[in-house]
């Protein structure tokens, strides 16, 4: 909570990992529900990055527990009230549905996983396809078909991951999903650099979401100051070299 | 609980659906936690169906939220303790191998989506690859090459989820992956039937696994007996047709 008051007011959203609370068990989701109203108290989005995917009638639990809205005998359980979720697209069509109608009644978003940032994802994002085309291109179509644009923003509801350590990427990610927004990881620790994102930006600024995570909350190891101001001073060196392309 | 007591002297293991738990916020952990526990005292396997699946720092904290053994500053954090876990494969080898190593050292295993049992599989598990086969058929090899087999069983430690609702794809499945164990879901609400699942026992009894959830629960919805006595039957059913093919 911390980095989110540090760091926070030169972002506009935190990626909460699941896997590290829950491995802290149910502890770690009592916090994990905290850490999504404190950042919401501080006027920052939230993206659960879940990267859940099951088979429909799972997926609708899932969404339920990210979104919220589920009836119980018990009352309402209102789920951890997140804005965006990020979603794995291997299970198909049927499986993403439910968590885009989901998000579509909590007026939230989902980002589907189009081509990760980790060296492993060459080996089955990138393979060929017989048609054509390599595995993640067959993904950016279905994320294309999946959303609907907004009246106001022209963006879908259904967006990309695009893992930003391969920018060659971008423009051809851009061309096959034109409306949807794009959340980059694999800026700093991972090795990706802002300035390569621009294709990512097309739509205008809005159209891609830097996301840094190790290369926020570890900056106090490299720089001469605390660790809020470092957090805060890298979080505002990436917004700006964003803002400058977009 | 009152499933687990009714059904378990029919079964080898239980497969929470970590969804169905997720979505009650962390009350729905604490009953996980609780479900895992009962399942172990009645001597049952537990198979933590999680499907996760994230690069390989996030992959190891879900290994550790399922299996356990995360050190923390307030002592260690004990994790599910579950046996064995359901993953998917997209993210690649990198992502794949904090799982198999995290349960090596439990004692545990993995099952791999290797092709599952919804309709919307065939959007993308089933797709054609340049290099010939289809894109299950990769992922297939991928598991066996990521096992190793146990001393005494000959089974390997990474296991594949194999939908039973398309049991032509077992006899490539059982070639491709020769020493895996077989999670075959799909059996009753989902439409497969146990007596096509020879394939997936020709290593022996202990080579298929049959997950059969909904037609277990709610067998008592087409029997005339009470729940307990219909989901227990039910099970029964379904373990003698399986232990006829192997």
């Amino acid at each position: 909570m911390a980095l989110v008051a540090a760091a926070g007011p030169a972002c506009v959203a935190v990626k909460p990992q699941l896997a590290c609370f829950e491995r802290l068990g149910f502890p770690g989701w009592v916090a994990l529900e905290a850490t999504v109203a404190h950042a919401r108290d501080q006027g920052l989005l939230v993206i659960a990055d879940a990267k859940r995917g099951d088979i429909a009638g799972s997926a609708l639990a899932y969404q339920q527990a990210v979104f919220g809205g589920l009836e119980t005998p018990h009352g309402a359980s209102p789920g951890l009230g997140a804005d965006a979720v990020t979603q794995n697209p291997l299970l198909g069509r049927d499986a993403l549905a439910p968590f885009v109608a989901g998000a579509r009644t909590a007026g939230a978003g989902v980002f589907v996983l189009v081509r990760t940032s980790n060296p492993g994802a060459a080996d089955l994002f990138d393979v060929e396809l017989a048609t054509g085309g390599k595995l993640w291109e067959l993904i950016a179509g279905l994320v294309a078909a999946a959303g609907t644009p907004g009246p106001i923003s022209g963006l879908a509801d259904v967006g990309a991951v695009c893992g930003a350590t391969v920018p060659a990427h971008l423009a051809r990610m851009r061309e096959l999903m034109p409306c949807a927004p794009f959340l980059l990881p694999g800026i700093g620790a991972q090795g990706g650099a802002v300035a390569d994102l621009a294709p990512a930006f097309a739509p205008g600024r809005a159209g891609g979401l830097v996301s840094a995570s190790r290369s926020i909350a570890n900056a106090h190891e490299t720089a001469a100051c605390a660790p809020a101001e470092a957090a805060r001073a890298e979080a505002e060196r990436l917004r700006e070299q964003a803002w400058a392309l977009g």
